[in-house]
């Protein structure tokens, strides 16, 4: 029986031919992978990834996304074509339009393929360091009246915040633009490429805890590099702004498997609208 | 007078109606922008990010390029699609294309509108730490007869590497995949937002420089955002590869200006492969 996550970025061929242009695939967005009413960007990337993948018929490598209008639930094609296949890449272009208003939601470029094993192996990098998953909090509503409510979204996902990563909620921002956790499915199901687009953006934005005033991060793009199928287990992630500036902030996420190997790496450029 | 990057990523209007479909525009690929005959992957960038913005008639702010094969001097087209027009954004797709040979070289997907001053800002992260313009080492061939051969692109530029940089060029890496330096173009020109393009990916692979023996960094995709324009003068910037694996590498640049401010950040995703 296919998990949760699967079943709700499933995408069904409709008709077309590779060779002679862009193919289409029919999918449905499904309501609680939403936040306040808009799908989740990385939700939307996955299932668009799902069509994209299945044409080229290898796994997605490098993805990115622009987001031009809000995901809802309901009726979506995605239309995608190739660019070139080759013998080690595919590069892909795919868009998610919304069946029911013709609205384009968004449009991705990639390259399909698969990694290599036994290429040259050298790691610069640690996982995040926060507490085991036991040790870190359960994001729920909780009993604190001024907490702001928790995203559908969390209800699918057993997810859970750092310590240091959950002040913003009611309103002490550790003061630092980062946000680490772990992430799961509910339902315990494996985490693949998709599901790691998923994880690459379904943490409360980085810029909440850094004590600016800021409520609301629409993403302009996403890249998520797939860097490797996770082993089974929680992912360890960590999410990072750096630059709040010319009205945008990028974040930066890095995802780390069970067995300790990066096996995705993320960067959103995001408007950082002024307060209301 | 337009300076040599400026007359060499020039774009010519061809013809087509945006709001009809895509429209075309020519370029000239022009030698001298190559390593050893592979027109460098900025330079190409650019080129079609004016075609792209020239058409959105705004700066880019996000642009995506897949690299598909190389580029090398002479005729080229690009093609320019519009996505979407809002009223702070236009995202748009652009093909070159080798008119020669007809293949098509990257394949891109972009955000273009104006950055806001005024938003908010904050930045955590501080200029690389490296030595004054005038203190780095001038990137010449020099007289060790052991270095390896410069590229015929860092004549047209002025950029200087930092002392711990070079090791590479005389088979000495520092042992950290890490390549700063400063960057300017040779004429003296003014630096704009394309040319921050060839900023980002104008420096020898921060991989060189790790110790591996890693001697051809494909680049399959490269991001860069484009987060102000520069002040005057020589821009610092660093390059760091943290994870090679799985056959892949991503290489993250940051682009400061004199001034202080970060004005580029870039990633790409390049082949890792294994040494000859």
């Amino acid at each position: 029986m296919p998990g949760d996550f699967d079943a709700a970025t499933a995408v069904r061929f409709r008709g077309g031919d590779l060779d002679a242009g862009p193919v289409t695939y029919d999918a449905e967005v499904m309501p609680g992978w939403d936040i306040l009413g808009n799908a989740n960007g990385g939700y939307l990337m996955a299932i668009a990834a799902r069509a994209m993948a299945d044409a080229a018929g290898r796994p997605p490598l490098t993805l990115t996304a622009h987001y031009l209008s809000p995901g809802s639930v309901g009726s979506h094609t995605i239309e995608v074509g190739r660019v070139r296949a080759g013998r080690r890449l595919a590069t892909m272009t795919g868009s998610l339009v919304n069946a029911d208003t013709g609205r384009e939601v968004i449009r991705l470029l990639g390259s399909f393929g698969s990694s290599d094993p036994d290429g040259p192996f050298r790691v610069d990098a640690a996982p995040p360091d926060i507490p085991a998953y036991d040790d870190c909090l359960i994001d729920t509503d909780g009993d604190d009246p001024n907490a702001q409510p928790l995203p559908e979204l969390q209800r699918r996902l057993a997810m859970r915040l750092a310590p240091d990563s959950v002040g913003f909620r009611s309103g002490a921002p550790v003061g630092r633009a980062e946000v680490s956790g772990w992430f799961a499915f509910a339902d315990d199901s494996l985490i693949d490429e998709f599901g790691l687009m998923l994880a690459a953006d379904a943490f409360p934005p980085a810029v909440f805890n850094s004590g600016l005033p800021v409520s609301w991060v629409p993403t302009v793009e996403m890249t998520v590099h797939l860097r490797g199928l996770p082993a089974p287990g929680p992912l360890a992630t960590v999410f990072r702004t750096r630059f709040i500036s010319g009205g945008m902030l990028e974040e930066d996420g890095e995802v780390w498997d069970s067995a300790g190997n990066l096996v995705a790496l993320s960067r959103q450029l995001a408007l950082a609208p002024r307060p209301i």
